[in-house]
């Protein structure tokens, strides 16, 4: 059958495109007659009116983007799962935007939806990102809605969803040294963003707690590549003198840990013991069982998601600087167990 | 700033809507002055067209829609990534849609993208989907090119990015065999979609060729739901006769075999080997490292997202009743080692 659309509705009706438009949206400028008419003829060819045609005449699209690191993550691919679900329940569709950690990427991200057309941006920041001009130009631009989450910027009018980074990374530590260890050291991808901040100033509270004044040779800086990754972790392992405990600010760094550690027979929780944000869903089976602090991926979608609505809803962007803390939970396992 | 927008623009200019929108799109029917104009105001008010408005009017919404069952999933987040490279490439924007394993979410789904606008869509069948109804239905009342990946339609007309289940299915049990198992069993979340069957087919014939006739006992179904699989599970491994070997054609299942043989004190692989259909990043490190069967995620999603855009682009897609079979990896560790 031959594809049907509005003006080939109205040719056959003998109406003008504009009425049947509007009889399809149930306008009250319409008789009831001539409603009835249009969407008769409407289901006889199965015709629906476009989506996005339609929203373009009631200014609402329907979209909400969703911008992200990457989706092959335990903590982000929930959140998304989570935000999907709540956005749904009101109709409205993800696009899913992924900057693989480069700020091009984000840029180039934020420049399109400049001419795209979504409601809202629910939005983490790339581990590239150390300043926020191309975000200050999107929202003077656009004056969308835009919640950030997890990582996000220091700047306000712009409401954040986080966990407890700086009080769960000084459990973590406070953790590894009541298990024993003497030199903790932590793991980092990135060097500037806020949640990275905090979880470095949570480490260094609880070394100096510790009476370690000195902290900032027990910070390494690791990459977004597996490969580098794998070399910084096996020359720190393989050193004169080897950290007797890791605190890994995310997962896929605790991984490359113990992957190093079985290539160098290096014994987890003996010789090294391991904690690490993270949301795997395998921590309690691995060899050894994974200590970890997990994020509370779920509630954070979900939180940023509702929030999002309120702000499209209601438009108050500008007031919105809020700031949600959800906790984060610490299961301490195998990988952290005193092992004297 | 006040907000602009095209009839504004035209009411300062001077000059009719149509003649603004088609100086912006640069229409070889306006004068280069008057495209001059245009463009030096909409600079000035750093105003953009808006994209779905210059699309519809292009007849492209350069949106893709990706139906899959779940995100939270190695394999599906790994597909999502690949095709979200190769659609960035081309300018395509991807709107993602979960199931979760609903029917009755996938027809809304497909109903939903009836009155949107997509040029296509990617999708892989939730556990439920038995009959194809509401995909004929759809295809013909839109004609959108559609490329189904991993949990096809056994329909004619589209086309198919698959791996060899059959062959990997009958590898994995064979290896079983091989390592010393003498009555392996097939656990299994879905009975009737496509995969699974030739999966279930590479199973019995393995059997079959061992010298086991009766493979139907040997078959377990389980569910989508974490409990409902855990207790299936315990009560199979706590039977009189429980199995000397699991082959599990979804990772979900397998790291449910290992939770309950972990709380049931049941030695992997002294008592019970382990394979399954896996993308876990962990398999390697898991207590014991898992045998997998990896389904190469990321070359089915650039299959798929390829063979989506020459649909797109040459309009063929009665005639792409393609399958394209990309072969799966096995890779044996300690799970499936032979104890003896």
């Amino acid at each position: 059958m031959e594809k049907m659309n509005m003006v080939k509705l109205a040719k056959e009706l003998n109406l003008s495109v504009s009425t049947v438009s509007k009889a399809l949206l149930d306008s009250h400028e319409i008789s009831a007659k001539t409603k009835e008419r249009v969407i008769e003829l409407a289901k006889k060819y199965n015709y629906k009116p476009n989506k996005f045609a339609s929203s373009l005449r009631k200014g609402k699209s329907k979209f909400i983007a969703v911008i992200i690191p990457e989706i092959n993550n335990n903590f982000f691919s929930i959140v998304v799962d989570s935000i999907n679900s709540f956005a749904a329940n009101k109709e409205y569709d993800l696009l899913v935007y992924l900057t693989h950690e480069k700020l091009i990427s984000e840029i180039s991200v934020m420049e399109h939806l400049e001419i795209s057309r979504v409601d809202g941006i629910i939005m983490s920041l790339c581990s590239q990102t150390k300043t926020y001009d191309h975000i200050i130009k999107f929202q003077k631009d656009t004056e969308l809605p835009i919640v950030f989450f997890d990582r996000v910027t220091t700047l306000e009018d712009f409401p954040r969803i986080i966990t407890n980074n700086y009080e769960s990374a000084f459990e973590a530590t406070m953790h590894l040294f009541k298990q024993g260890s003497k030199i903790p050291f932590y793991l980092y991808s990135s060097e500037l963003n806020y949640i990275n901040k905090e979880r470095h100033r949570g480490f260094r509270d609880a070394m100096i707690r510790n009476g370690i004044e000195e902290t900032e040779s027990h910070c390494v800086q690791c990459a977004d590549d597996w490969e580098i990754n794998y070399s910084i972790i096996y020359n720190l392992l393989s050193s004169e003198n080897p950290p007797d405990a890791i605190f890994a600010s995310i997962e896929k760094l605790a991984i490359t840990v113990y992957e190093v550690a079985k290539d160098l027979n290096f014994k987890i929780p003996q010789q090294l013991k391991v904690i690490s944000f993270s949301n795997l869903r395998t921590a309690a089976l691995l060899s050894p069982s994974l200590s970890t602090v997990s994020q509370p991926a779920f509630e954070m979608g979900e939180q940023s998601v509702k929030l999002l609505f309120k702000m499209i809803e209601k438009k108050f962007y500008k007031n919105a600087n809020d700031i949600i803390t959800i906790n984060s939970k610490l299961d301490f396992r195998d990988s952290t167990k005193n092992s004297k």
